[in-house]
């Protein structure tokens, strides 16, 4: 008899789900990379593990493989040469379609469980999966361990728990009992059957494979379904580890390993078209280019599809009480991860005649050279620098920032290459920072990397109108406001409100407009363009799994 | 200050939410149209309110309208000349947007209780929805009452219900406190805020208006959209009743009637498809034919679409103990307002050899013949015929049957036409039972109306083949199976968790394939190409509203 998974994780699934409702801190991942928190080697353990897959076959066996495929150069300089299993994508809907019939008889229970023991699984492994992470995506090391690890992991369970929650609202078996008056009543008994969708596909994105990854990956395998992970080709180390992972628990719970699929192919190809237009194919997760989101959202009319792709965020600063944190603030939030990131703020709207502060009016200019100055200052030192910055990604972006630099606006600061104090061949940047007009087409569109337009507008009346208007019509993830004014920030919430955008007011301290905590924050709203789904909300699970019934009398 | 209509019904609206819970028999709306119940002078009012509006403009006031129109006649041969004011789509949509903006501010406690409220009053004119309800659709009065009156309610209800408690389920404002060790903790205050998606589109049927279009209205109305309702040309009455009391409840509250419209149009005019590409319409809820409904998920891709469409219902005869108690609870689900059910059962599979039955075996013509019989049975005194068959709602199901009459399989129980015994003008048919092999393909589609075939299979295996193969193909909303074999029934329910849809096993009293009961049965899966949705679920709910958070430091 296998271990009962369900039985094991229970207790921390109810508090998931209780954390879910509450909407307080809670995470049952350590966020510390302390060796306190994961024991005194789990560090060296974990490094090692990473440069064991170097040059090598990685140790997954995939049936119907026609051979081993990889190109991951890491963002820091290092040819990684990991070879992977790839598998045509039609032996994979096969193999998919075929684990799918064990698996779906096994039930929420054995659903829930098994995803549970993958993340208890992958949580220990947490440093493993940071230097996977920190070398496919660019993420400096502390983000790639949080974001990458114990914050991938929250947004997991966050995902097992909605489902869970959905799913266990049905009853298995009920009797119905309809009074007739006088006459004996009507019963039937009435079986109520949760069934998966089919074959889900997770496409992963090449910034934040697991923290993008996970929450679709965990939703669609908490409700049943077999999942087929498609990373993105430039970061499929931390979703392979994963696969990996969640195939030793399946087969240890009894299950057909093939519940969970790699898909490895090369960038270009059409790997990811075939299996998000088969039609076995029910539910597909994606974070990407708009482009492509639009393009599944229309086609792929059989599945399901939860889209995260582009979007404009964006920052309204109309008064302060102390500029120096708000700049200080908004400096890290341009530099985290080269602006890397969906949530990194854009766009920032300041009036043309300038603000108001504590110590008085502030001019536009002053605000612009003032943010320009915290950037300076935090990239000042390379080696505290590239551990904020980290590397960029991929060519496409530092091609961006060029274009930006030739777009001829004022530069408030200009984008430096860094050299890393330790990885010689890593691409770091930092931040571009731009004077726009408002009336500049050229802010309206996601400039994604470490680039910044501060953006004169007419008032602060002005900056609410642009930014409502260009989430409605462009999308955001993020928007975030500074004021000393009540009424402004009502404005602002209700802009927000009508938009269907997050706001973060006056973030000076240690929370950042970039970052958002499972259990609490909802990451997007799926209500504008940047995002047709929530990370995590009902919505995000409840489709995902129908309810058959068979009722009879009694 | 106005009525709290919240505070009013809180306590329905909890007992429904338990009752989707518990999934037990539940209704607040009495289903029997006794004067008990609904007092001595109810039938004879309802009546008279009914009589009332023929000939004449309907009391409807809309801003914006550019004249009256209304073409129709009773399928039980009465003309009702009843003109509504038609309003250009245009000035319905931008009149729609108006009053969302105060709408969106009321709160999902003034968005269910204004619901609700609508609801009671509707239930209090269940006579005159009754009538009008029967010379819009054709259904005796008997069922005109009560699925048109009562059970739409409940359905109504159970949509309110569900929609209420995902909204209740996300807190107002909560203290998020993240630890940092020695450190003070991170405070910050969080608001979550419930917005609604725009402007919801219901678009209505001619056979079920009020049962099939409560459930959308209301999940829209209830999560603070603005609804817009566009009845079937051919079954506006039962929906511009609901209409207006909508409207004067939303008065009473405080908010502008227009968060609830009715688009009156001409059939084959564009009014619908214009309506459904408004860029403003993001929810659209419809109920009718493939075609449409394909086109809508298609085409309105800018709306949450959540459709009911046709599908071939299917019974499954293995064995049985009493063969006659069989053939009358199928003869009467194939009469039930001659078959214009899209649950009605269609295609019947029988073993070619016979089935079992208590009192021996039985070949596959005496089975047939027995159906035909218990048929021919049901319907032999007319006037007590007509109460359950009703009247053929549009001049396409008598072709329909012509044109099953002539694809040249032997007849089983031909088609009459018979004399309603009050209304001489009625179009009534008995239904027309044919004989058809497995593999002829005419009874791959629906045949909507008084159509039956009884098909001979090769085997129970076959048949359960047959129909597992026809649901995943083409849809169905409902599957019976007959049978005293445990392992057969155990195959049947296997199938219908794998094709995805609803199992009534062995149905042989007074529960019938073609109903349902709200609060227990899910009307559809939405997990087969018959309807993308289900009647209720978290998931038919729970996107049609999302969550719009603001947070700052405390």
């Amino acid at each position: 008899m296998s271990t009962d998974f369900f039985k094991v994780h229970q207790e921390v699934l109810e508090q998931a789900v209780a954390a879910a409702a509450t909407r307080d801190y809670w995470s049952p991942y350590p966020e510390s990379p302390s060796p306190r928190v994961y024991g005194e080697t789990a560090n060296e353990e974990g490094r090692a593990a990473f440069e064991a897959y170097h040059g090598k076959d990685f140790p997954l066996q995939l049936d119907g493989a026609t051979g081993q495929f990889g190109k991951e150069v890491s963002p820091f300089g290092i040819e990684l040469g990991i070879r992977y299993p790839q598998v045509p994508a039609a032996t994979l809907i096969a193999q998919s379609q075929a684990a799918l019939e064990t698996w779906r008889e096994a039930g929420p229970q054995a659903w829930a469980g098994v995803s549970v023991e993958i993340l208890k699984r992958v949580n220990q492994r947490s440093f493993e999966m940071a230097y996977a992470v920190q070398h496919t995506t660019g993420q400096g090391f502390m983000m790639a361990f949080q974001a990458g690890g114990p914050h991938a992991q929250d947004r997991g369970l966050e995902a097992v728990a909605y489902a869970w929650n959905e799913m266990a609202r049905i009853p298995g078996e009920v009797t119905w009992e309809k009074p007739q008056g006088k006459h004996d009543p009507i019963r039937m008994q009435k079986r109520f059957t949760i069934v998966p969708r089919g074959v889900a596909l997770v496409i992963g994105c090449s910034t934040f494979p697991t923290w993008n990854g996970y929450p679709g990956f965990f939703a669609s395998l908490a409700t049943g379904n077999a999942v087929i992970v498609k990373p993105h080709p430039g970061a499929i180390l931390p979703l392979a580890i994963t696969v990996s992972i969640a195939r030793d628990v399946l087969t240890e719970a009894g299950f057909d390993p093939n519940v969970v699929l790699l898909a490895v192919h090369d960038a270009g190809d059409d790997t990811a078209q075939t299996l998000a237009l088969d039609p076995a194919v029910k539910i597909i997760d994606f974070t990407g280019s708009s482009a492509n989101g639009n393009w599944l959202e229309a086609e792929a009319s059989q599945a399901q599809v939860y889209t995260e792709k582009a979007g404009v965020n964006q920052v309204i600063i109309d008064s302060v009480d102390d500029f120096k944190s708000v700049a200080r603030n908004l400096a890290f939030s341009f530099s985290l991860y080269s602006g890397q990131m969906c949530t990194a703020p854009q766009n920032i709207y300041v009036p043309r005649d300038g603000i108001a502060t504590a110590d008085g009016r502030m001019s536009f200019d002053e605000v612009a050279a003032g943010l320009a100055q915290a950037v300076a200052k935090l990239v000042a030192d390379p080696a505290r620098a590239v551990e904020i910055t980290g590397a960029i990604q991929n060519a496409g972006t530092l091609e961006r920032i060029e274009t930006a630099r030739k777009l001829g606006l004022p530069i408030l600061a200009d984008s430096q290459s860094l050299t890393h104090p330790q990885f010689e061949g890593a691409k770091v940047q930092t931040p571009l920072v731009l004077q726009a007009d408002a009336d500049n087409d050229v802010i309206m569109r996601e400039w994604f990397g470490p680039i910044v337009f501060v953006v004169a507008t007419d008032s602060t009346e002005h900056s609410l109108q642009l930014a409502q208007r260009t989430v409605i019509e462009h999308g955001a993830l993020t928007l975030a406001a500074y004021t000393t004014d009540q009424s402004v920030a009502k404005q602002a919430e209700k802009a927000a409100e009508r938009a269907g955008v997050s706001l973060s007011l006056n973030l000076t301290g240690a929370v950042f407009v970039n970052q958002t905590a499972a259990f609490s924050d909802f990451h997007g709203t799926g209500a504008n363009p940047a995002a047709n789904a929530s990370l995590s909300d009902t919505a995000y699970v409840a489709n995902r799994f129908r309810v058959v019934q068979t009722r009879w009398h009694v």
